[in-house]
């Protein structure tokens, strides 16, 4: 396994490789980062993996100082996984003196996590299109946990005529439903504990859809409930969404995405699920 | 030389080429766009050459519908000039219902032009994103008379690692000194009698520098000058900037650089002169 830190050595490496699948991770990696990898390795010649954590994507100085790391760990994981190439640029040599240029996205980026992070969308489209323009890889893999996300990245690479195939795996979680993030390495023993109340409350809008109710407000009122009955009070976003727009429509259809976004003492934690 | 239509066909036409040199136009060709498609066959293996009047780089509806084109004439110099592609994507291709995304440059983007033309440098850039994404051009050649959008080109490439050399060619000029412009077949015969005079006044600075004036303020005051005693009174900004940052300062050094925009009865003209 090669380990690249510049961009040079990057594009090198790259020029070795035949089709390549990349992953675009923070670091800190979990089972559901090994998932993608896994899926990665089965669909094309050579796996890419960047472990950066993208400072312009985070909106406090205070997250981005927290954002756990452990880059010897996340490279040994790496290699056991087949991977061909690590590449953890420098943000020094990636945000140079006098970098001006931002990828904005609009549409889908406008609406949840957008207003709660302002910046974080456009700092996650810049980055990926620097690493596509760098390691130009045939596909790129991401967990559907971060499912605005995946619609943002899908929006601009279309706009942008990347060209490169995104792949969305589905979330991978813990036995007990906790969402896979490098965030929960931050919870407290008692919050690790309540956390798996995000997916519960997530179940609970799908079984009330299972069994036949479509009013969005009736759905988002239940999940809620569950989250306030457990003591998550600091609730940022309950909502369902058509997957398309990321907007709520009042009578939930086919499609219908429901995500939520809680503050769990210091973390904030995002979960979603389809209803349907 | 072939001629592309759809984004499909253009990767497909690439998919056959070697090391392109791509020199992107908005059509209604004249010499300097001919000198740009010269130097790009000396140094790639095979030329291609976009005609499209990027509708977001636009200010006004009226500017767009006003914008010269002659699609039939552009394809039979080019087939002269041994092009091998002439790529003329439709608007409805390459901005489709819920396109949302835009490559925001800042720095040098910010000055001169970009507050004369809101969102002008962002749909360049945009535009040039998406043809080096589709073309993948080893070169992409540039006319120095749009001197800010090369910088801003250069800026934006640089920052997003997109993997293109920015060429960039000397002003093409008529006779009598006027910058070459598809816009200049819109001017009447009495004020093409009278566009010379942008070229005069950058002469004019030019001449006073070299006799040794370094105050920028007395440089811009003669320049001004010659523009409002030929009775080009409608002037957006006479200036000298420094070439990295866009931005005047008090006295001008090695490398500065004079640019002005004027408006000639419907019209408006950009020019632009290296002092030294």
């Amino acid at each position: 396994m090669k380990l690249c830190t510049t961009v040079q050595e990057m594009r090198q490496e790259r020029a070795q490789l035949g089709r390549v699948g990349f992953v675009p991770t923070m670091g800190f990696l979990h089972e559901g980062h090994l998932s993608l990898v896994r899926r990665a390795r089965e669909e094309t010649d050579a796996v890419v993996v960047s472990l950066f954590v993208n400072p312009i994507q985070f909106g406090s100085a205070d997250d981005l100082a927290n954002y756990p790391r452990a880059l010897e760990r996340d490279i040994a994981l790496l290699r056991r996984e087949g991977v061909a190439c690590v590449f953890t640029p420098e943000a020094a040599e990636f945000y140079p003196e006098g970098f001006a240029t931002q990828v904005d996205v609009g549409g889908v980026a406008l609406e949840l996590e957008g207003p709660s992070r302002p910046g974080h969308f456009a700092g996650v489209a810049t980055v990926l299109a620097k690493f596509f323009n760098i390691i130009q890889p045939q596909r790129a893999y991401f967990g559907q946990k971060d499912a605005q996300q995946c619609a943002v990245v899908q929006r601009f690479v279309r706009d942008l005529n990347i060209p490169v195939d995104i792949v969305t795996l589905p979330t991978w979680r813990e036995a007990d439903g906790l969402a896979g993030s490098s965030r929960n390495s931050r919870l407290t023993e008692a919050e690790r504990h309540r956390a798996p109340v995000l997916h519960q409350a997530l179940c609970r809008g799908r079984t009330l859809v299972q069994a036949g109710e479509r009013r969005r407000a009736v759905l988002e009122g239940a999940m809620r409930d569950v989250l306030v009955q457990a003591g998550l009070v600091d609730i940022d976003y309950v909502t369902i969404v058509n997957p398309d727009t990321f907007q709520a429509e009042e009578e939930v259809r086919e499609g219908a995405l429901a995500l939520l976004a809680v503050q769990l003492g210091a973390v904030r934690l995002i979960d979603n699920m389809p209803l349907f």
